[in-house]
């Protein structure tokens, strides 16, 4: 089941139901008696989950197999989209790839403690306003080094303090796609005062549909999505690096970590982090010599450092494009595409 | 104003508008159309705020003055209360009074560097669950190191990127009274890995009913409420240090700080940070020397450190009891109380 958060002029957006080939959907509201917003269907998930997905599939029985419904279809536009929950009530962001940890700390000439491969990180992001995939960024000073950071998320319905990783998976209800945006030149001097990211992670972007696990087959295994990130600067292709592959802590594990001195409620959203594939050789290597690339310029900068002693590409600025985007077996993409360009901040 | 958030069986609980000496209250779905929770007041301040003041107005008269009313009022029970917000979009806390964050760190042997005299510190904790003011905090083992902290907060109406301080106080809408539960033994080990707190902050609790900042009358101005905040353990008077006294940053600073790189959704909560005065000598004097006192046990401790080379009082464990409250120059209580006692979390 895909499902989508339509404008319509209020916070929370209308929930609508999607096809799986993102071609058409339905307001949730016209077929579910009460059922208005995404955050309420994780408010009590397996109350509506029966109806939701009868009617997905009738959905996709009609842009699959041309079969009869009376649903009232929409074409579904992607720029309508606010991210699936337009405000969420937790963002809990890991760093499960630990080859992004490793080239961000070298960028910041940070040590690399032993830890990091057995304790997960993972800080609060700001979860009040989050943008949708197609809506300009605002930044109000290029100065502070915009970049992207291409993440999968999962989205959680009420979890236990103390729940295993063993238990965590079958809290997962959503999986979606993420522009963990960040603004490289602020992180240094606020990570040093130990109270760990405020102002260089602003809001995130997420893709325009979350979709349920049983969609990826067999590509969602063990807490991992086995397929390609890609990700594109202003056309071009810089990373497509396997979210399955390098995943030192799967989402099972950051969802352990998340609970392990509260609950988690409904809504909940727990990021990867940063998708990173050490690759052959470490620390990475660029798609143009035939690598997997990069979903951050961060990355890019530390590898042209360690190969020829400094960075050479910059970091994003006002009028700059970001895409991400995922596509299954088939070249089916499965979230639509995160692609949005940054604008310079002019005041309220 | 007085509000309160009152159990109902939902998520969301049941928003009410209660007397200002905490006696009576009426549910705002019964007198204002459509106003149901604390969040769709903030989503539409202006929209709501007459109505409930002159709600509000009637109350006091009726409880104060033996005015008539028709209003379907019922007796305040702060035991029914959860959190104002019992889930939120955001909670940034900040750490506001110096003394405090200069007591922690020799606590944990580290250094404190000038900037934090003009760069306020701030983290986003965890908001999706909130402890109402006399419920139980459930802990998974004493070993943690459990630790109250006594904090003001406000919370903010829509607030755009870039506010200025001049600004900020504009979009304060209600000021409250928080438990910022920490776990002082799992926050060395997390702060050393650079991403911030994330277990030692569990979920924090609030006290019964959240205020309008006019009710301070003159003991709220330039974004600092001057009152004293008094801390309880088991009975016995911990601190009563002023809460306007050695606050190095304001609300209004507190707030810009928030706002730099992001705009603030309605409902975002800017919490303090431990309240703490510093005191004529310093570091702090116990409340038994006739000295202010303490808001949480760290300090306590730091300070016991310092003047006999070991910590003597020990943190709390399962079954001790935490108080927090304001009380105005007359003596009344403000926010009702904080009361609650810490129980071990046997599990699901």
């Amino acid at each position: 089941m895909k499902l989508a958060t339509l404008r319509n002029g209020t916070r929370d957006g209308a929930l609508a139901i999607v096809s799986r080939d993102l071609s058409k959907a339905v307001y949730a509201a016209d077929t579910i008696a009460g059922l208005a917003t995404l955050q309420q269907f994780l408010d009590d998930w397996d109350g509506y989950a029966l109806a939701a997905e009868r009617i997905a599939a009738e959905i996709d029985g009609a842009t699959s197999n041309d079969e009869a419904t009376r649903l009232p279809l929409f074409d579904f536009d992607p720029r309508q989209a606010m991210a699936p929950l337009p405000r969420a009530y937790q963002w809990a962001d890991g760093s499960a790839y630990i080859n992004h940890v490793e080239l961000a700390r070298k960028a910041r000439g940070a040590e690399m403690p032993a830890s990091f491969h057995t304790d997960p990180l993972m800080y609060q992001g700001c979860s009040d306003v989050f943008i949708g995939a197609m809506e300009p960024v605002p930044v109000v000073d290029d100065a502070w080094g915009v970049d992207l950071e291409g993440e999968l998320a999962v989205i959680v319905d009420d979890t236990p303090m103390g729940a295993t990783a063993a238990e965590a998976l079958d809290h997962v209800r959503l999986i979606t796609l993420v522009n963990d945006i960040s603004l490289r030149n602020l992180i240094p001097n606020e990570v040093a005062k130990g109270f760990g990211f405020f102002h260089g992670k602003p809001a995130s972007s997420f893709a325009p549909v979350t979709v349920t696990p049983d969609e990826f087959g067999p590509s969602w295994r063990e807490g991992k999505v086995h397929l390609p990130l890609l990700a594109s600067v202003n056309g071009k292709l810089i990373g497509r690096p396997n979210a399955g592959i390098d995943m030192t802590f799967s989402f099972a594990d950051l969802i352990a970590h998340a609970a392990r001195t509260r609950r988690l409620g409904a809504g909940t959203i727990i990021g990867s982090g940063t998708v990173s594939n050490k690759q052959e050789g470490g620390p990475g290597k660029p798609v143009g010599e035939g690598g997997e690339g990069y979903t951050c310029i961060a990355e890019i900068r530390v590898v042209e450092t360690l190969l020829t002693g400094q960075p050479k590409t910059p970091f994003l600025r006002s009028g700059d494009r970001m895409r991400l985007e995922m596509r299954d077996a088939d070249g089916a993409s499965i979230f639509g595409a995160i692609d949005q360009v940054i604008v310079r901040y002019e005041g309220n």
